[in-house]
């Protein structure tokens, strides 16, 4: 049997998605073959227009509907502090947890040289000029945990330090990395070496 | 932070796509927004197109690009067999096999009281016109082996054995539900119960 153009086609665009193979694929295609046809219209619009209804912020490269984006013009958020993260989805993540009232730095990726991602690929050199003009007194490095969002949190790191801005002598950047250890809800005997030593490096007073 | 309309509606798209939740629906949107425009309206025409560019077969089922349907013409297959089985993905598993030659049966669904799914939301009821001609001589049940697929095929054998066609007396249609046991490459060890009553009712000489 000849699977149809029409579902090979749509098969193969599922397949190109990430943490999609060709047995997801097959299965979320046979099963919009069941699903009425101004509901696939929907879809398919949402997908057209998802770039073209977007923008990206060219202050701080988040994702949002103008330019520049609601919290780069908001005067209510800390305008001292930026935190810098990987992806428009984590800012998403910091917005939910309210703990953060200040600026970001959407990088849009990370560093994977295995990738042929180095630093001209992502928005760290768009971050040096943001610090320009004196406001800026803290850097929260917010990349992942991960091999790649360290060797990230440390490059930027050290690009700030050796800037003009950070040795002009005016004002000193504070540059941290957050805390990493246990997570809430996370039990101590199931923990991994690494985060059980960050957990004990990041201590605090009680 | 507000996430842009363009972002939500394709989320909500892809959440409404079986076994993805709203983390993985967040994920495949941020992923696209990196992907080029002409990728997109790729994926787009893909989803907009699959229902028009594909027919059902108006005698097995089956989806595919003709009505009736490159198996249901073929000339060559043998054409005293029908295999039912519960979805087109499942005939397009069978012909990957090389096991069959038969004609189809798809039924679009299996029972499913619980979701208000009875033989009237199946094509059960077509399966009887098809076996009045008399050139069938053997139905192959191939609905899942899960509970609803068992009644399923149940229901099925149950209709066929009171018909009209079974009871003429001209000619008994062999009724047969495919082997239920060990998946090769599976181990005795870790099978269910079950599994392991059913591959020893089915064992077979060596």
């Amino acid at each position: 049997m000849r699977i149809p153009k029409a579902v090979e086609r749509l098969v193969s665009s599922f397949e190109k998605l990430p943490g999609i193979g060709p047995k997801t694929a097959q299965r979320l295609t046979f099963y919009l073959l069941h699903v009425p046809q101004a509901e696939l219209d929907t879809f398919s619009e949402a997908v057209k227009q998802l770039k073209s209804n977007t923008k990206i912020c060219s202050i701080c490269f988040n994702v949002g509907e103008q330019d520049p984006c609601q919290i780069c013009t908001d005067r209510e958020r800390e305008r001292n502090m930026i935190c810098v993260v990987e992806e428009p989805l984590d800012v998403a993540a910091l917005e939910r947890s309210d703990g953060y009232r200040g600026l970001y730095h959407v990088l849009h990726g990370r560093l994977e040289p295995l990738r042929n991602i180095g630093p001209e690929e992502l928005h760290i050199h768009d971050l040096l000029p943001r610090l320009e003009n004196g406001t800026i007194s803290e850097i929260i490095l917010a990349t992942n945990p991960t091999m790649e969002g360290e060797a990230t949190a440390m490059y930027i790191a050290k690009i700030i330090k050796e800037s003009r801005i950070q040795n002009s002598g005016i004002r000193k950047i504070k540059i941290t990395r957050i805390g990493r250890g246990l997570p809430v809800g996370g039990d101590l005997e199931y923990a991994d070496d690494v985060t059980l030593a960050r957990s004990l490096e990041g201590r605090r007073e009680f």
